[in-house]
């Protein structure tokens, strides 16, 4: 099974090149296409020693990057990396999914422009599983592809999400809350208001009502609905927190002399496995739900694992048959609402 | 210098008295109202021991809890510790300011229609420090009485922010920024686009662009600009992150056995010092900018640590003449922009 990966557009192309050959390495179903400068990718192939023969290359020199306006750079650009690799998702009936570590605007609009959305679907929407306390998957649905949403937006993001969920986890019937600023239902702004109308109707989810963002990384839910905003904002406050608890710890060891040290050491372990667990390069990228192929962003800082961690979330979604349950759940969800 | 406490209306109202006793102990200067059921109240302050005059107690048995709709609330219950001690805060010339760990709807209603706003204030906002890896305070505004706002609304937070900052904490030029899904000038919804715009040309704040959550604890930026529905889910997904990390952390070292465990007693202080400088019960409580009076909002689940720290918050606000300076700033800035 062939998966296309656009090289350029993140911040380090070389670990995009790494992961592309971790994953040959590691998973034998798996072939891989690389898009980009083809000095550039076969310089890294040839530092790394890989000489296999399941790694094809096609050349796109131009690149796209985050100070660009993705529609204009989608059109523009047509030797791009990242169009490049949507053309041969489009066009290769063996590639099964595609993966950009490129800018997220660009990436959408790239996936809308070049494959199409999922008949009846009014908006893809960025989702990615969170790290959770008991292990369980929570999808947060969206983080970043819609920044302004109407409230049927987000009834249809809670739709998508039960969706992907119940394919991707075979659970039942997901529970799915909506980001608010309390947990009771009058609460959140005007949009979320509306939206929880139209949730609390909606019969093909199982809509349990507000959440707070407090609660998010707890696993008591499936599915996360919020706007992209709203979504991105909350993942990079978790973001930032964990940054800073890890800036405050380090400097509190180093204040605490040879006892807090000896104690670090011991704990080792312990801090690796936390890391681990909470740690989103492990997680892997995030699909765009809604447009009509499997299309993975992963994080513009990506290193080799988490474009290997990439490789086999698309490898799973592919086996999933997600896009055919998606075809299906959307078609129905809209004959019901007619 | 008295201040007056709303004793009920949170979670654990005896650690309210508590915390109340601790400042009068603690702080010569000081004076306590206690607003709430008399016999209540003297029953903890007779627990903890407390035989002193500094404190005083006025009767008002209701009380107001987080499912009432706070506009009605306050014009209903009369007798309420929180109305009892909004009257106090407006009546009584010797009260500096008032703290209540009440429903933050009630508190900002019960604000607004006992107190009201400082003359050409648009919105009140509540704006808490944040904690920060390098020490520097950060101001947020606002993390959660407008969940609804215009960019005008937010364009005045800024200015109030800036002017409690420099009032606070002597910065002469604070840096604003406004919370955002990206850095770049371009990013954000609609609201945050005309709010960059009327930013920029704002002459009375040091605007120095869109900033991303995952800074928000740098300690790089003096001020941070948001409606308060996306302050509210940025400070609770934080939140939700080091309850996280605390319950994962605690998980590993049970799973690494005995090594672990004597690593952590070793890290011990190092933990101790760590959750000191993140927990937000050192921090104290968020005021209300734009009310014509002091009027801090402490967190729901207060400890007694929480409010002798919002006392000392109270005090200081009192002693930089922040309401002055704001009546003075937000006249300037409203005359500027005729």
């Amino acid at each position: 099974m062939k998966i296309v990966i656009d090289v350029f557009g993140a911040d380090m192309p070389e670990e995009i090149v790494k992961g592309a050959i971790t994953s040959v390495n590691l998973i034998d179903e798996v072939e891989i296409i690389l898009t980009g400068d083809k000095d550039k990718i076969e310089k890294v192939i040839k530092e790394v020693g890989y000489t296999g023969d399941k790694i094809e290359i096609v050349h796109a020199p131009d690149v796209i990057d985050c100070n660009e306006s993705p529609t204009m750079a989608i059109r523009r650009k047509k030797e791009s990396s990242l169009v490049a690799a949507l053309d041969i998702l489009k066009t290769r009936e063996d590639v099964i999914g595609m993966i950009s570590a490129g800018s997220t605007g660009a990436v959408l609009a790239g996936g809308l422009f070049v494959i199409g959305r999922i008949e009846g679907v009014k908006r893809p929407a960025l989702a990615p599983f969170l790290p959770t306390v008991n292990g369980n998957p929570t999808l947060l649905i969206d983080c970043g592809a819609n920044v302004d949403c109407k409230p049927e937006y987000l009834r249809q993001f809670a739709i998508m999400g039960s969706i992907y969920v119940k394919a991707m986890c075979g659970i039942k019937n997901p529970k799915v809350a909506l980001i608010s600023n309390g947990t009771e239902d009058h609460k959140g702004n005007e949009q979320i208001h509306q939206t929880f109308e139209l949730l609390s109707n909606e019969k093909e989810i199982n809509f349990v009502g507000n959440m707070e963002a407090r609660e998010m990384f707890s696993g008591d839910f499936d599915v996360l609905v919020s706007d992209g905003f709203t979504g991105n904002v909350a993942m990079k406050a978790a973001e930032g927190t964990i940054n800073t608890f890890n800036a405050v710890l380090k400097s509190e060891i180093k204040k605490g002399g040879l006892r807090a040290k000896i104690g670090y050491l011991l704990m080792k372990k312990a801090f690796k496995n936390l890391k681990k667990r909470i740690n989103y390069t492990e997680v892997g990228g995030s699909p765009f739900l809604g447009i009509d192929k499997i299309l993975v962003k992963s994080h513009g800082s990506s290193k080799a694992k988490t474009i290997y961690s990439c490789v086999l979330q698309v490898l799973n979604i592919h086996k999933s048959n997600y896009i055919e349950k998606m075809r299906e759940g959307i078609k129905n969800s809209n004959l019901a609402g007619e």
